[in-house]
């Protein structure tokens, strides 16, 4: 047989699950969307199509919608780390389970508007209106012995509207751009940090705690940088969070350059003095780089979006 | 000729606009995406393709840029009066104008996660992060005479997690639906509201604190009514604007009712007590309404969201 | 009370049906995407939240897959006239009923790279690729005694490279652009027509052939105008339908101007000559227009489009 | 210093360029869409802004447009090879070029419709309408030595009616599916593959006549074989691709389970004898391998596609 089997995996992507946790009248909400891929001795199935080792996508998401009534939903790192757990340890043939989640936020609207955002007592702690701003997403992967999981964020998009510059760069015989000495830097940044933790004899971190310290970091990182260029606000948020965060390894960043063109205002008579701006779609810059500990290994793949 | 030109219009869309408004170090921000649309004497373009009626799409999107910077962005609403009479009263041709204007909303980095959220002396006040919840729009219609301003809001996600029964609706033999006295009502609300104003004669209305006062409205409403189905939370909705807002005649809404089903866990000897639920994408109810000032008369179009 | 309820419509939207039909080993596939909207007596169900006269959306559901098992799905047109009928003249208080529906085109593989087009004798005659060109769209609208069935396509995307020209355009302050004499005219064609048809006393048309031979008219018009505005390649369009569909009374196209733009290669010391162009996003050109048959009722609602 | 950069990358993402070649009144047209990732000594510009390295991505940007000119585009991946070798050979600090490129086709308005799928006498040969099927993406590596080609295509989406069973997998506490033995089997395919050609001595692959036999091989095989899972589906089509394509050593798909589901009518006294069917939207079953060359080694991404 001049052909062989590669790697490969499976499993069902995107189960949407809700949780809701009531505490008398008011409730508490977990809305995931967990996507499943389990790797093993999977190559009969590839040559014959004999089922023998395929647990069905199908029982991987009811298991999904099991173990939010079994474990509940900590959080969305703990939660995936139970599943993984599961499928290698349950099921002879897999040896390797990756899970993967998106989390979606939401706000109570009792505290909507309010200035002290505590909840306004009239209006009741059962509903509740979804955040958008980012989306918090997380992988776990299991072999049996090694945990590995990476978290992370995107869709968090922010603008500096000043005390940014590009200039020095090299020019070749198809350079036209001018140089800036105070611009618009806009990105939306997607995030992927991977955890220290990698075995169930060592102290967990507290994973919604890590979270929001990390997203926090990463804001203030890229708001307080005056910037020389954005591969100097990434390394500039990826060092602060190796710095500060001890449970984090290593962070990797796709920022696209979303570009804000100053408008030619001169045929109208204008000026233009760092006011009008187009928010350009396409072509966009694209900047990507990991930041790790010193002596660690890099792990988190190269590409964290794709055309 | 057997055939004739019906209605026709023309214009330039989504012309994505950003100012910035710069008080010292701090900076404010203003993000629009603004589409023209123009009505007038345009046979002799479809029957000949004679332009000598016709200014250019791109002389619309430069009114749009030059604009930002001689008027300023007061609000979507006032921004989208200013173009409306600009090319109503400057081109003989033109005898109508339709603007519509998607708005993005910013929040500064410098108060995420301050419990005061009141800014950080430390971050920088020209540093943003979009807010991600709702867009808010508008759309300015006028005529030379009569003015009809409609704003509104979409993809507002919200849930009650309890609080909503369905039951007593009409079983033919095509209903396998039970009922329920218990469960999920999430929407995504899009609404559009018509202000009563319309002429240049009486007091305009303040835009952006009616905008922030509907939405309000609109929030607390859903979150404090029991219901007993989704129309009579639209009612409950649109007549609390009504009756609070006096600015505003009319108000239609379009609701996707975003299921959530209770999972089967008897399969699994779990009991599902009302807390685990699948999150449907399609299909998905959808309940459209108008909710009037009594005598007004309704001219917000039918259809918000199009299949 | 101060408010009152206007127009209204509930039901279940994008109910997804695919409807396999064996002929031996020959199969064929509808593939259906059903919105339905009913209107009626509903005033109570928003006033108090009595269900007394609603027909559950779940149940507008199963009556789209139970139809397709009953009726068959001979065109998405006589589908939806099944539908429309049915909850109109079984449920009294429904009044009208709404049915919207997207149609997806598949193609036998066994064609596929055929250079007569027939089926390979090889290759199964159950085997399918999705057509993605455009897509096929209905809408059915019954109060008990009128029909009125809308067709159309959306998402079909076409350019000629030449023959296309635009100058002798107003100019005014906020004008740049410069006069062409030979640009690219590409746009996504969204049309929708409307039938003559509309009683069952008529001979009904035959839908798929309707469409098929629109569907040629306005590509053929398309490639045969030679251009000088946008307008212009529209009523051609449409004209030719009505000129030569007998059956169609009036036609509504939405069609976005997509740009491209030539390059300056002058600084890199390189001739353009209609060569290199910058296929653009936002903002676009969107012409919009209506063409009748002399003395027909315009019918079809201005916005196909909606931002 | 606790940190240190990791690998990095940057460049102009989506890039959109048309040709157009005119061959007196008949023009050709080539659609693409080109992302360019450069790598290379670029830690000065993270660790302190200074982009003396930084060959900006708006150049990128302009020598996609001026190679369109100066080298034509006669293939996507004939375009990538030069772009990477200009990147890689010209800049110092430059160490390697990545360069992804997709490309939409069109068909002529001309042969649309004819039996023959000849042009039609009638209509211009610079008239186009953009196919809409799959997308064909190509990704070229260079690092001044090796290259490596990985050419593909996404969206690709096929059905087949009948000749697909899954029965005899795993069964534990949370598997509820029952076997089927005659199902629909569809898929969105997304493929990419690896040529063995990797060095200018090489002769290169006609790539266009490549990426079409591949592609027919790809449908054939999904559509001629008897599936007992998607798993072997897949393998039949990759293994096929070995086994024909003798400048082909590696193939990975990426193969989303697009769920039909059997409505149960039996509430409605009907019966579905495998006719009427729910194409479910989330979860779905996601299936993803590697086939593989005997002795070749995979280099191919495991993540074609991304949640």
């Amino acid at each position: 047989m001049p052909t062989m089997l590669g790697q490969n995996q499976y499993g069902k992507a995107e189960t949407r699950v809700v949780r809701i946790t009531r505490d008398g009248r008011t409730h508490h909400i977990k809305d995931l969307n967990v996507s499943v891929a389990l790797q093993g001795d999977m190559a009969d199935v590839h040559y014959s199509g004999s089922n023998a080792h395929v647990l069905p996508t199908d029982t991987t998401k009811n298991t999904v919608y099991a173990f939010a009534k079994e474990y509940g939903i900590e959080s969305a790192e703990q939660f995936g780390i139970h599943l993984a757990r599961h499928f290698v340890t349950s099921q002879g043939p897999i040896h390797q389970a990756r899970i993967r989640i998106e989390e979606y936020a939401w706000d109570r609207i009792a505290s909507v508007d309010e200035p002290s955002h505590e909840a306004s007592p009239d209006t009741p702690a059962h509903s509740f209106v979804r955040t958008g701003q980012e989306t918090r997403v997380t992988q776990i992967t299991f072999d049996g012995e090694i945990w590995e999981v990476i978290s992370g964020l995107k869709d968090l998009t922010v603008m500096n509207s000043t005390d940014s510059e590009f200039w020095g760069f090299v020019k070749d015989k198809y350079t036209t751009l001018r140089e800036a000495y105070d611009r618009i830097l806009a990105t939306e940044i997607s995030a992927r940090w991977r955890h220290h933790w990698s075995g169930d004899d060592e102290p967990m971190p507290d994973w919604d705690d890590s979270y929001a310290r990390t997203k926090r970091h990463i804001l203030r990182a890229f708001a307080e940088t005056y910037s020389l260029s954005l591969q100097q606000t990434l390394y500039q948020m990826g060092s602060r969070v190796i710095e500060n965060r001890g449970e984090i390894d290593e962070i990797r960043f796709a920022l696209p350059n979303k570009h804000h063109f100053l408008v030619d205002l001169a045929p109208f008579g204008l000026k233009n003095e760092n006011e009008i701006y187009i928010a350009a779609d396409r072509p966009y810059g694209l900047i990507e780089a990991t930041v790790l500990r010193d002596g660690a290994e890099p792990r988190i793949p190269l590409d964290l979006t794709q055309l």
